[in-house]
Order: C-alpha cells, then structure tokens, then sequence
C-alpha cells in the first residue's frame, strides 16, 4: 500500500496570502513528486514601516506519495 | 428565544477558497433557512498530477435558527 | 532589548476576508506604532436575509514595539 | 448495538446560561428522540447599549441515540 | 461543485473499537448516501461491575456528499 | 518551597452544575487537606426518558498544597 | 467598516461564576463603550482554609467597537 | 451524589494496543474499585533495533466512583 | 549528547488501522536508520462506493536517532 | 508488562523555574518510587509588591511505574 | 470585588529566555501597576548568519488589578 | 520570494534544557543552512535509578530558508 509523507513549509508573497500559498507549491514541485494534498495551516504576515504588509506567509502542510 | 444549529459542511472549487465558501454557502441555502453565520475551519485542497492545485476545500461551520 | 505587545482586534468588511484584515490594519496604524506582524486568527461572517454574506470578519493578532 | 448521534445547537435566554441550556433542551425535545446526554460547550452573550448582557447564549452538544 | 457534509456519530460494540466503528459505518448507511470518509475522534469504553470494558465507543465524523 | 499537586474529580447533582461543583468540593475535603484552587473544565450531564437532565456533573480540577 | 477589540479580564466575587461575570463586565463599563458581546473562557475559584471557595474567579473575553 | 476520579495511567504490551489497554485496565482492577469508563487519550510505541515496535503503550484516562 | 528528529508519515492497508500503522513503519525503515519511536496521530478512512472501509489511515508521528 | 501512571504536581521556587522543577521532583521522590519520566507543561509565577517575581512555578507531569 | 486585565507581551534577550521574560516584566512596570502574575506562552528565538540564536524571545501573559 | 521549510528536532543534555535547545541547534547547522528561528514545543526529560533527571530533553521547531 502507499505511503505518504507530511511537510511543513511557509510560503511568502507580496500580493496576497493565496499567492504565498502558490509560491510554497511552487517551490515544493522543484523537489518532491507525488503530491497530493495541502492544508493551510497559519496565515501570518510582516508589517513595513508605513504600517502595511510588506510580506504575507502561509503556512503549508503538503502530503506527498513516498516511492518505493 | 430563539435556538439555533451548527452543522459543517465542506464547499469545493477550482478558482479559490473564497469561491469554495461561496459554493458551499448556496448549498446550505437550498436547504436550510434562517441562517445568521458562517466560520472556515479549515482550508485544504487536492493538489493535480500537474502539482498545482486541482480542488480548493473549506471547511465551513454553518449557524441557522431552528424555527418553531 | 525591545519589548512588544500584543493584541486582538477583528476588522470587518462587505467585500472579503482579505479586505476585512485590510480594514484592521488600517484601523490600528491610527492608534499603534511600531507595527511587526500580524497573524489572522478566525475568519467568519454574517449571513444577511438573502442568505448571503453580509459581512466578512477577521480576527486579527497584531504585534507592536513598545516604545521606551 | 446502540449508535448515538452528537449534534451542536445554540441555546439562549434573558435570564441566564442555565436557562439558555434549558431552553436549548426544550427545543431538542420537539424534533428528537432519545436524548441521553449533554456537554456545555461555549458560553457567551450578546451585550445591548446599556453596557449589560441582552442575550445568554450556551452552546451545547446534544447526544441521542439513533433508532432502528 | 460537490458539496459535503460531516456527521459526527458514536458506534458501540462489545467486541473492540474496530468493530465499534463499523457499527457506526454500517448505521450511518442506512440513512446515509455518498460516503467518502470517516475520522476516529474518540475511543473511549463503558466498565461494568467485573472491572472490564462493557462496551466500546468510537465517536467518528463522517463525510458524505450532499446530493443536488 | 511548598510544592503543590492537582487532581481532577467529577461532581454530580440534581440541581445544578454550581451544585455539582460544590458536592465535588465537599467530597474533597473528606481525604484532601491544603485545598487551595479548583477550576471547571467541562460541564455535561446526563439525559432521563423524560428529556430533561437527570443528572448535571462537572469535572472539576483541583489544587493542594503537599506536607512535608 | 467597523472594527471591534477583543480584551481579557478577570471577574471575581464572593457569591457565584455568575456574579464573577457580572462584577466582570461592570468593571469594564467604566472605561470602555461600545460593548457587543462576551464569552466565559475559564472558571475558577481560590479555596480558603475552612475547603469552601473564597473567591468565585471568571475570565471574561470582551469585545468592542472601536470609535472613528 | 456520588463523586468520581480520574486518573491516567499507560500500560503497555509487545502485542497490540487493543491489549496495551487491558493490561492498563487489569492493573487498575487491582488498586481500584467502582470503575465506570475508560478513554485512550495517546497510542505510542517503542522501536527496537530491528526497526518493529518491541512495545506498544497506550495511555488511559480512568474514571472510577469516590466510596463514602 | 543525541539528537532526534521527528517525521510525519500516513500508513495506509486495506485490512485495519494496525496494519496501516505498521505498513507505515515498514516503509520508514527503507530509508531512515535509528527508529526509536512512534505515536499514531489520526485514524481515518476512505470509504467505497459499497458504503464500507476502502482503505484505512494511519497518520504516524516516527522519532529517530540522528546520527553523527 | 508494566504499568505506569501519570500525576500533575505543581513544585515553586524563589529562583528560577528550572528550580521549582527540581523541588518538584524532589518532593515527588519522597513518596513516589520508580519515576522514569517528566514533562513542564506549564511556567507562571506570582509578581509581589516590587513588580518582581516573587514565586517561580513549574506544573510537571511525573511518569511512574507501578509495582507489582 | 476587585477585577483584573491579561495582556500578553513579547520580551526578548540576547543572553537567555529567562533574561527575556525579566526585560518583559520591567517594560510592563514602567506602564501598569497593581501586577500580580505571569505566565510563558511560547519560547522562541531568531538565528543569525552563524546559526546561533541571535535574538531570545519570551511570549508571557501579564495578569494585573484594574483600579477604581 | 523565499519559502521556508520547519523540522522538528529533539535536543539532549545532561545539563539543562536551555543547553538540550543547544544541542538541537548545533546538529541543525550540520546539515542544514539559512536558519531563520526556532520554537521550544516541549521540554521533558528522562529519569534515573536515583530520582534525578538523567536527560534533558527539548522538542525544537526549526525553520530554515529553502535554497533555488
């Protein structure tokens, strides 16, 4: 039977919260194959000095099938 | 006074988790009357063959007022 | 060493959660300075009669430097 | 063997949570059988102009058990 | 988009948690269509006079696809 | 240093959870000495035929102090 | 939009939880406006030397709008 | 009103979990009387050096009636 | 003095959530040495068109020794 | 196999944390036999007059094996 | 009765988390008066470029008497 | 824009837990560059024959900038 596997990783993008979540799974196809799953698990973000946010960050948990 | 129930349901989507909500909203709407309330509980989706995300899902706690 | 605060407010909005979270930010920059970060904690709504949302919430934790 | 069902209602009152979980109970009791238990799961209120509580509200975990 | 709905149920049986659970699957089909999951939430079990377990309770949410 | 230890017991009675809580306290007091805090961390109670609460408890945590 | 802050206190009182939460929310009439709602998140109580409880304590979750 | 205790123990088997828990009841039976309900709040497990697991544990909230 | 890590890993069997779990750990021993524990996480399920278990999972939190 | 138990006690010191850790413990093998394990699951402390900490407390949950 | 206000405040320390939560309780006594306890939330620390802990941070729960 | 990855270590010392924290992050710097922060999750420990801890333990959550 499969088995999968669960990692976390945080995403991070000047647009939006859904685009961070975007850029995270970019980012996790350049090394993992088999994905199946996501879960957005925290949606924080950084302020600039003008009181606005510099950087939206979603945190992502990705299940992946693990080969073999 | 007034009783009202919460049930949870999951709305799904291929654009966004905004659009998830939204579908899982006019379903609840078919059935149920008297709603004052929603909350997302959880935010997930299926990822593709591609790596990219294939269904959107939230989780959506539904509040009504049971009448009479 | 600075020390920061933390605290709990819920923006509103009639477009959208990520309008909402915009909405307490801005609401804060007119009171706080020295805003970090924030973290969004709960993301609700009420339903008007037409079964719709009619206002989107976001609870929304946001970190400040305490000055001196 | 027996299957019971847990289900959330919202209970309320002018009077207080006590009288917000019995009237949540009164309810249950018109459209189901079988009740065996309950959990107080969450009590808040509403506050009206005058700075005092216009609305108990008890969240409660209805268990009943399913027939046949 | 499918819509789903999460029941949440307690199956019992004398035997063991897993035949627990399949009491609950196999009540939950009889008023239920479309099943596509469930979750084990809580194992917990009534003791009788002898000090051994009387009977086993699994309380497991279920996910159904709501029709239409 | 006086170092302390925490016991959870559960009330019941036919009045109300504040009785409940109360009949947990007295019974404490039967084996326990130093008692110096509780808290309420869940309140339920038990269903009749007749639908209406048969028996309220409260799982009451409590803290005293150890001699010696 | 409007946007509210969240505020916890700490109610105490000789008599009851109840009364905890009224002293509670009496209290914090004096310094802010524009209370909408609680919620009870913890009950507890300091015990004297007799076992009985000497202080009923609730914690108290406000919300309120914040002006302009 | 009777008055009841909860206590946790672990108890462990190089079998199953399913036994973990006997065990952890049997022991119980030795010590206590009046037991009413058991819950397994964690399902652990060491591993040996051959990579299986040399014991599983499972730990177990007891809840047993206060005599006199 | 050792350092550990800590993975997240979903086991799944057509036959019980036993046998996911130790499918699971079958496979982490293909690729990671030093297994010192695991703790099982969430039991869930799919669920078939014939209304019955299809595959059963097992989310399995696995420590093991890093070496050098 | 053996059985072990879980007991929460609450040890203080007018140094540090990790001290009232250690009175804990200390204390704890005045009446406790077979400790094997530990686990801090809560650090607060009582501020006197001065605004300093006037008591550290430790809430640590010791595991023991049960004899015979 | 008297009523008392959290508020949760984040305090850092180049040498330890100890010495952060000190720097938090004496940013909170320029401030507030009437302090009567603290509890640590969340332990945390930044990591410079030489992989060391750049920065100590201590999330702690500062518990005070509302005047008047 | 940068995505980040956190794993969870387990540090151990016979010291303290502040030095276990220690322990984690120098194993971390071994195989892993960018680290950005960390997070104590849990500090337990092991328990020798003489009633004192024989090893520190600290679960840390490490995040670390993912490279390309």
């Amino acid at each position: 039977m499969a088995v999968a596997r669960i990692t976390e990783i945080i995403g991070s993008s000047q647009k939006s919260w859904e685009d961070a979540v975007k850029n995270a799974l970019e980012r996790a196809n350049k090394t993992l194959r088999g994905l199946t799953g996501i879960e957005v698990t925290k949606m924080n973000a950084a302020i600039g000095n003008d009181g606005k946010v510099s950087e939206y960050r979603a945190h992502v948990r990705i299940t992946f099938i693990l080969e073999g």
